[in-house]
């Protein structure tokens, strides 16, 4: 057999032209969106002011288990994609494992992330179908950035709210999507309705995803030829998002490599979704029996504390609710939490999953997690985004097992992106600043209370 | 013939195994660096208190062609090499050219840029000479970076003296060198004899980088086990970099393309010296007939106002004297200069080959720069470093020649990388407070008549 190169690139010829929707192939499907006044599964013409037509029907369709890649997106792909798998071989080393290590690289590119794999497919549908522009949220900023890349490529308006403790923090962050065209709002602003409720209610907060997110679904629905487009935690960006785990399929088939451990880090889910996406058919199947494995934060532990429930999308409750692990619409990490993954709740999907037992979850202290990535740094170069950082830190642990039991297994991890936007946050771990605050049940506790009677 | 890829990467296998030596092939040598008491040319062994062994040797071999790659290198090289060359399909379509557009993307590494060729190869020498560490100067960073890098995959200790100006604009690639373990010193410092005497003469100053380079020269030669390294400028570097132009040959012959323009961006010349390497080669020998193009800042124009003349590389006047292309070792460029390309002179070997008439230069200034980077990043999606824009500044310029006179030429220029840490500059950009101002004729003339009289 061929020597296994540092980096497995697929051809573009190789490349997947067509999304993978695993709710085809799940046995419990994910729990309806529903109606927050009537309960009531929602519709697409209920949804059609919100989101774009043909996202809609993405979002509701649990049966076609392929979806063709437009040609447009597929050709903005092949700008950044097909992304490398990478034999972490210097990171073997420096740990003297047997293990033997591979990450999925979804870094190189401007966004920094594999947030870019959904937003021009988000703008594609939105420019397709005549918008002039769309409106979005984003938290530490790489979907925003993502989002005004797809758009000045396709020519349309961007409205990005950025949650305003990243804003502060991520000052160049602003000056990158506004190289790209979007206007960026720190959120929440004065600028809509829910937004002044929110800043009424809670002077002086940091805000969140969840204030975000409702401020640009108002932005989105009282703007004439908006719609609003959203990262994560959708169906929708988890089926964009399964091209990342269909190359990783591809590149591992290129060499006869079989996976033992797939491990993502997972805030909203959309990069674990896409990751897991055809190795989680194969464990649905029967066909292989991998351990996959979410990690998130313990400062914002959706999984691991949550509770599987009908909630709230966002703080303005304006969204439709959603199944989810949730530590309620409510929650904030506190204002040390570093890294991005700070939405209260998990996609609907990875719920059904972890609930249905396929998915194992795990939470780490964020000290940890920076430690993992300044080790990996200096031996694999990559400066790595905190958030991709999470997964780093479980395949560390998983391989340091490795080491003491003699077992060679093969560890398949998602690195989401680069952390060339995060320094502060490195700073912060430099200088000793940094802490490991996880919410006390009581917090968890009055979150859970606010939660919708369903 | 195939349809050619948007991102044309070599295998491993095609990798380039040896460094290709350009003076080799030069039928007028570049001059030697001459010993600033004697004025004879510099031996070895008066090299050794600053510079390593194995490196000198580089430095002064104008005959043998190749040399070998050594292993360890080339297995770092693997962790971010090959690096892509990219048909700017986009970017051609905005342009409406018939013109084809290359460009060879350096930026896929966390220092961002070409650098690392020449990073990783002189930590090598120096662990192999059994040093504890090396220092060296950084202006915009890239290098420090780079250097930082290299020595924490290889465990050396590395000292960085930090251009003061970039130092305050870029504090988050302090904290990046700080993540691969470097110490980082704001230059012109208090801690060398040569930074004290530079600040009494010029209390305030920003610095520069022939300022860095006299306190990282004095910082290696009076620490024990310390050698100084320099990223550019030197024949050893231009040597290293010369992977770039090898790779760029490779893919062009892999899809039989023929080049008709040449472009890279000089600042001390090591990205442009080392992609050109293989192309002056061939005209050097009459093989074929490109326009090679050098593309400098208007603010900072070695080549294109500069005297050809022997002077110091150092503001300090520590270091032997090279002859080069030279705006004077006093030369600083405008506070309100944005990029890096900020050296008073140009390496010897590509100030040779413009005086031979081999090379073109042209200047161009900065508030166009930034114009192309933008143009570039809305298509292209990669945010490109201000060094780097100068190449797209000019080759945009070449292919739009194209479109009036309906030629197709071929244009391949070297994106050296990304201005993920430049977002001040970009700001000042868009907000209107980037001004092009140029060196006047005085200014020059001060500066030309503290030229050393050799």
């Amino acid at each position: 057999m061929a020597t296994i190169p540092y980096k497995i690139y697929l051809t573009e010829e190789e490349m997947p032209r067509a999304w993978y929707n695993l709710r085809a192939d799940m046995k419990n499907k994910p729990a309806p969106l529903l109606n927050p006044g009537t309960h009531q599964p929602m519709k697409a013409e209920e949804l059609a002011p919100v989101f774009c037509e043909e996202l809609i029907r993405q979002e509701l369709d649990n049966d076609t288990p392929y979806f063709e890649i437009p040609e447009e997106v597929f050709n903005f792909y092949k700008m950044y994609r097909p992304s490398p798998l990478v034999r972490a071989y210097c990171l073997e080393e420096a740990l003297k494992t047997p293990a033997k290590i591979y990450y999925k690289f979804e870094g190189n590119n401007t966004s920094g992330s594999h947030k870019l794999n959904s937003a021009i497919a988000q703008a594609y549908y939105a420019k397709k179908q005549g918008l002039k522009g769309v409106t979005t949220e984003t938290g530490a900023g790489q979907w925003g950035t993502a989002l005004s890349m797809a758009c000045a490529y396709l020519g349309l308006d961007c409205k990005v709210f950025m949650v305003k403790v990243s804003y502060e923090q991520k000052p160049f962050r602003r000056e990158v999507m506004r190289t790209y065209g979007a206007s960026v709002t720190p959120s929440p602003s004065m600028t809509t309705e829910v937004g002044r409720k929110i800043l009424a209610a809670h002077p002086g907060t940091t805000g969140s995803l969840g204030c975000a997110i409702s401020e640009a679904v108002e932005a989105a629905v009282t703007s004439d030829g908006y719609r609003y487009v959203l990262g994560s935690v959708l169906n929708q960006v988890l089926l964009h998002q399964s091209v990342i785990g269909l190359e990783t399929e591809a590149a591992l088939k290129k060499y006869d490599i079989h996976p033992d451990i797939i491990i993502g880090c997972a805030g909203g889910g959309s990069n674990l979704g896409g990751l897991i996406s055809p190795f989680m058919r194969d464990k649905i199947k029967g066909i292989a029996d991998y351990r996959i494995v979410a990690v998130e934060p313990a400062s914002c532990p959706s999984f691991t504390r949550g509770k599987y429930a009908y909630d709230f999308c966002d703080t303005g409750m304006v969204c439709p609710l959603a199944k989810m692990y949730t530590l309620g619409s409510g929650f904030i990490p506190a204002p040390n939490h570093a890294g991005g993954l700070r939405y209260h709740g998990m996609s609907s999907i990875l719920s059904q999953l972890y609930d249905d037992g396929l998915l194992e979850a795990v939470a780490v202290p964020q000290t940890s997690v920076f430690e993992a990535a300044e080790r990996f740094a200096r031996v694999e170069g990559i400066l790595p985004a905190p958030e991709s950082s999470h997964a780093i830190k479980v395949a560390i642990d998983e391989a340091e097992k490795c080491r003491e039991t003699g077992e060679a297994k093969t560890i398949v991890f998602g690195l989401t992106g680069t952390g060339y936007f995060d320094m502060v946050a490195y700073e912060k771990y430099h200088d000793g600043k940094m802490d490991d605050y996880i919410p006390t049940d009581e917090e968890l506790e009055a979150s859970f209370s606010q939660l919708p009677r369903i």
